[in-house]
């Protein structure tokens, strides 16, 4: 497939600027693909026109014809074969096991939202039947269904170049409530990006959805991100990246004339709290478990467990997990700028007083640092986010300290305990206290590794993200972009 | 009862500052009851200290115990007797048998919040199931469920002195949902807050709740307002109120180091689109239940109908609208405030040119105004909501002028449709465009009279609320305050 380096505005392509950037493979600096184009204003007006105009049609398609066109997106994906997979691993530097993992994950997810939305269920509909006769007053027939909020922009993450990008479960969860997308590619992998979008086009044509169901913007300054939030036809926001990225577009939104909600999933360090029996008990194995879950796409997951936590009488453990990730690779990271972020993050996180670093390996490499829990609560920044394999251990003195330093945590998007089940039975205030700081709490697992499902929240309390009222993976994601309306006497055949 | 004019702070009272209100009379202008004392932010905090508190036994205690507080509630409020009625009409200037008929609604309400939570099913429990030998990972076992979100504050409105004060929706869906409630009386009624927040009190020392699931604050200032909405542990705001009031607490909250969500319902102007054929054949009928629902409590429901939308050539309808308006009394205002609110709104739409006043009444006096849809869209500052028994017309050429009219309005609580059922079948265009605007859509029926049921939506797009994915009337009004945990791996009896 030929790749343009252009605007994807509803069923055209569009170059109308000139600032120009291109991919880059991530293991060799090297140029990959065309030149892109960043979207001037103009550009991303006429993706809104559209958007505008097929929302007034896309709103009204039946459901079973919503989920043919994510399924025929799945088709379209497929089709590209190699030169996704082959252009996704150049542009993230992810082995292609990995990138051809994502891609299964990605379709999967497609699908689960089709099936979803296949059954009528979805709708949340409640109906209350009239009560004519009632005193004092008749009761009226009342029937709630959601609607679509209206025309959304997705932000893709670096990350996951396909199952949290073009494809990935914000825009599918938006085109499957019935919103348009204007998607904004991100500048890591704009190739990957194109090739993708290229097939929801397709996809969007094949299925005779209306023009403008879709558009993808490029843009690497700020500005346009901004313009796209700001814009008055957007009604909501999907966002997964950093926090300063998140919080930025945030703030812009709810200073709107009109605020509108944004779903900026914006990271965590995914606190693990390891318990002395099943140190004792399970340890070695542990300590591969943690390791490679510091590890796993060279730690550049949200959920990447970023903090353990464990008593002093256990310190002796942390031993076991450096040597483990001493002989740990630190891999190719996504892009330039994050390779030199982990640089920094690291070397920061070592010479701050009361750190002490366990790995032995020359930084960045592979990190296990550790704290004291009561220094960590005098200094809150040594549990700033560095993203990347890098994870901070917290010494607490006992059970007490450690739910003291607990409840000192920000919001995240998971936690973890690892226990056997004698102590985890008396651990109920532990599993208490982090439940209240997360979306999702883990028994005897690892943090990365999402699954896609109805019950799954990849979301968490400020400042994991911006609303923890909300998933952005898995089938409830759908209702980040719905909101009820009530039909008052209204007979079925008139309901739109 | 002797109503002391202090805070309640959990199961005490305090009185710490200087600064003096009273209740006052709405017919009479004379002071009703004691000296009230505005809190200072000390009182807060120890409201909030006691409400943090509390939230961590609080959230614990089963969804049936937190029930049956509820229903001591209503048990406390109904003990009240008499003195509930004969002050909240005095404080409201509302009849007696509004007051009665509020307070019925008013313990409906909570009985309905316990009955909710009185089925597991409120929780919203999702299960997936582990798949250990799925290839190529195995599927952990996967349980969601809502979790409140913790202490929250909640802003009493002045037109519903009993059903959306203190003991109304958003406290009772809050406490419904597990989170405790610092709550903000409204100095329009300083004496009936009173009253009700002493029940809540009782109840929740009888049920054995923990100190601080309650508190009630008095104030006058804007200061004290923002200073609840900023404390750091309110994680969560209710309000009804005026669009100004609501968009500086919204404001205040997206501000915060953490934000958080704000609830408000800001009120509406509620348009009324009358058809050819219904005006035709129930013209008398449908004039009688215009003017009742337009003058229904003084005018001041945040559903009242405000605006009438109707052709050209029906315009002659207007005439018997006005005529039944012109016999109207004006009624008793809430408070000074509105009524000289009402005054000049009603003065500076008479005054405005493209406007003409239909009634006949010297203003203030229950009000028609007309426009063409063409001026109205020059000059929308004619659609600013006038709260009182006033009511504007805009009268379009034809259904292409009217729909893009309904195009052009801002988000409402509530939109009608008046017309037969040919006409109905034949203006789907007509319905969808107005659903796009409300989140409740009403059919031959007037706005006015807010059922509380599960299908109610009590919302809609900006700037009738802040949160168009919210009721704040009906038993949906409980998720306005929780939010989703997913649980890993979990055995049942490890999830607290």
């Amino acid at each position: 497939m030929s790749i343009t380096g252009k605007q994807i505005i509803g069923y055209g392509l569009s170059q109308q600027g000139s600032r120009e950037f291109h991919g880059i493979n991530a293991s060799t600096g090297e140029v990959v693909g065309p030149i892109f184009y960043e979207a001037t204003t103009d550009e991303v007006d006429a993706a809104f026109t559209l958007a505008k105009s097929a929302f007034s049609t896309y709103r009204k398609i039946s459901d079973l014809d919503r989920a043919q066109f994510l399924m025929a997106i799945i088709d379209e994906i497929n089709a590209i074969g190699d030169e996704l997979i082959q252009t996704a691993c150049a542009e993230s530097g992810l082995p292609e096991a990995r990138i051809t993992g994502e891609r299964g994950r990605t379709t999967g997810q497609i699908k689960a939202f089709a099936d979803f939305i296949s059954n009528d269920q979805w709708r949340k509909e409640i109906h209350d039947p009239a009560l004519p006769d009632r005193q004092p007053l008749p009761k009226p027939d009342l029937f709630q269904k959601q609607i679509p909020l209206g025309p959304s922009v997705i932000f893709g993450a670096s990350n996951f170049p396909l199952a949290f990008s073009v494809a990935g479960g914000d825009t599918m969860s938006a085109l499957a409530a019935g919103c348009p997308v204007v998607f904004k590619a991100h500048p890591a992998h704009p190739n990957t990006c194109e090739l993708i979008g290229t097939a929801i086009q397709k996809a969007a044509q094949k299925t005779h959805m209306p023009e403008g169901v879709f558009s993808m913007i490029h843009a690497t300054s700020h500005e346009i991100g901004g313009y796209l939030v700001t814009h008055p036809i957007t009604q909501a926001v999907g966002f997964t990246g950093s926090y300063r990225g998140g919080k930025a577009l945030y703030d812009l939104a709810v200073r709107r004339p009109q605020p509108i909600p944004v779903y900026a999933e914006m990271g965590s360090i995914n606190p693990v709290v390891l318990l002395s029996e099943k140190i004792k008990l399970a340890g070695e194995a542990l300590a591969d478990g943690l390791s490679q879950s510091v590890c796993m796409g060279v730690g550049q997951f949200c959920t990447n467990p970023g903090l353990l936590i464990l008593l002093k009488s256990d310190e002796g453990f942390l031993d076991l997990v450096a040597s483990r990730l001493n002989t740990m690779p630190l891999g190719t990271f996504l892009t330039k700028g994050i390779k030199e972020a982990y640089a920094n993050g690291t070397k920061s996180l070592a010479n701050h007083t009361g750190v002490q670093q366990l790995t032995s390996s020359d930084l960045p490499s592979p990190a296990l640092f550790k704290i004291s829990a009561k220094e960590a609560m005098n200094h809150p920044e040594v549990l700033e986010e560095v993203f990347g394999p890098s994870t901070l251990a917290i010494v607490a003195e006992d059970m007490e300290e450690m739910i003291a330093f607990i409840d000192s945590l920000p919001g995240q998007l998971t936690a973890t305990i690892q226990g056997e089940k004698s102590e985890l039975s008396k651990s109920s205030d532990l599993i208490e206290a982090l439940t209240q700081k997360v979306g999702r709490i883990l028994l005897n697992g690892f943090p990365t590794g999402v699954e896609v499902s109805g019950a799954m929240v990849h979301g968490g309390p400020f400042p994991s993200t911006t609303d923890s009222r909300s998933t952005s993976v898995g089938t409830q994601a759908i209702y980040r972009f719905t909101r009820p309306v009530c039909f008052q006497n209204f007979s079925s055949e008139l309901i739109p």
